[in-house]
């Protein structure tokens, strides 16, 4: 296995830090009325989360060389949209999760029908942030991040992929059927975070966004992988979320569909096809190189 | 009180059934996949509704001799929004309804966790729309409309004013904080739904854009006036959804703050107000004008 080395771990710090500022400065203040709102809506986005959406978002900024501040404002937006859906996620009629981020879910901390609005606001929150005149000079590029989120969030993205995640529950799926399960309830979001990157900086060319985007989807599915990995593997302490939560529930993960070894085998393998298609890139993806390490060699 | 002429509803129904094709079109075909989150989008969305929102964005976009197709989209991006909305808000963890338009709400007829993503997936749906290439020649224009949505949607807007009416169960409030609350559960969208109708046709000085933002406030808050009166008055059979219940449920409303007799008198004022706002216009603003009386001479 890879180990992910200290400049990764000093660049990965620097920018969790600036894109937690960021966050904080886009949230509504929590003395803005109405204030329980506002104050769920920060207790669910800040002060957790290893922020990997903004960080692939960032890591593909520097490969188009893009200004570190719009890439900032576009992880954001992403970030905002992910954090909307594991509140979504967590309420009693989906996953009904008492635990997230090493701390009570926001409808428990909160209430139930405050975490359905925290996450009805958040998801505007992003759009409103995409919409932010320092994300870009030419508003053409803002419309086009603002179609590929829109995508990526919903019904034959993010919101499909947890329709189908509801269809599967007590259901045996193929490899092929979890795959298509993940490339939309995981993977669409994580492919918005590296095309939102790529479009903050310098604009590439077909056979370029070819590559970024065949790197997404491959990082996006090694993501969920590695998590159905640690859901089996790991405590809820280490996780900060319910740990064996998948098997109880009864949903098809690449650990009941292959099995141990060969869902590590399969993450492994992605993270190779992942590599090649961004070999061309030489130095100017190194950030994503190492962010796909990180994603395989996570505990957490 | 004002009666509603023939051509205006003539002009209303060509408009309603345009808007209806336009969102048929724009919601995922059923036969996509995810077929039931899909069958569900399309439940909650076509087939009723008075499409009032989308009716005051063509109205607004004759005013500023806007494109009709043009003025029917960003029509149905707001409307989508509204759609959302509703099916949030009959959740059980919400206002828990069972009847809106006529039918069963959208987690009686399908599940709840469904209608929640499909409250989800059609708020992705409305931004991805406003993204839509023939919404505008100028993409500025279209990146202002995404942001006047996002705000009007969101913590500060529609979401935040459902929080305020969660806190206000139980409550007195006086005129001044109804309002308050009203602005922003009711009156946020509607005004979004002007505002895009502008912007949809050709530059208003700030004059202009003030005269119907000051309209926008007034009918908004008359739109909210009118429907606490036919909530105490009308019977389930004729709204389409459930008669009586603000009372039963402990919400403040404008018949409740006010009387019934008084409420009546603030929506003949509020129309009174919203008229003279837009005198200005003259003709061009007819339909505003029509639309303005069926707002506070409606019965359903």
């Amino acid at each position: 296995m890879p180990t992910v080395p200290n400049d990764f771990l000093a660049w990965s710090r620097e920018r969790q830090g600036l894109i937690e500022s960021r966050l904080q400065e886009l949230l509504p203040a929590p003395e803005i009325a109405p204030v329980r709102l506002h104050a769920a809506m920060r207790y669910a986005v800040l002060g957790g989360g290893k922020r990997i959406r903004p960080l692939l978002t960032c890591a593909c900024g520097e490969l188009a060389q893009a200004a570190l501040e719009r890439t900032l404002i576009a992880g954001a937006a992403v970030e905002l949209i992910h954090a909307y859906s594991l509140v979504h996620d967590d309420l009693p009629c989906m996953d009904d999760d008492v635990l997230r981020r090493g701390k009570p879910t926001c409808h428990v901390e909160f209430d139930e029908a405050t975490a359905l609005l925290v996450g009805d606001a958040l998801q505007s929150l992003a759009f409103q942030v995409l919409a932010d005149y320092r994300l870009s000079d030419d508003p053409a590029v803002q419309i086009e991040m603002t179609r590929i989120l829109a995508v990526a969030a919903g019904s034959r993205g993010m919101a499909g992929g947890q329709a189908i995640d509801l269809a599967a529950v007590g259901a045996t799926l193929s490899v092929p059927e979890l795959e298509f399960m993940h490339i939309h309830k995981t993977g669409a979001v994580i492919r918005a975070a590296l095309q939102l990157g790529v479009r903050c900086g310098r604009r590439l060319d077909a056979d370029d966004l070819q590559r970024i985007d065949h790197f997404a989807k491959c990082i996006g599915l090694a993501f969920q992988v590695v998590d159905d990995v640690l859901d089996a593997e790991s405590d809820t302490a280490t996780l900060g979320k319910t740990a064996g939560k998948d098997a109880r529930m009864d949903k098809p993960t690449y650990v009941s569909a292959l099995g141990l070894a060969a869902a590590k085998t399969l993450a492994a393998e992605l993270r190779e096809d992942a590599m090649s298609a961004i070999e061309p890139f030489g130095k100017r993806a190194l950030r994503l190189r190492q962010l796909a390490d990180f994603i395989v060699t996570r505990e957490f």
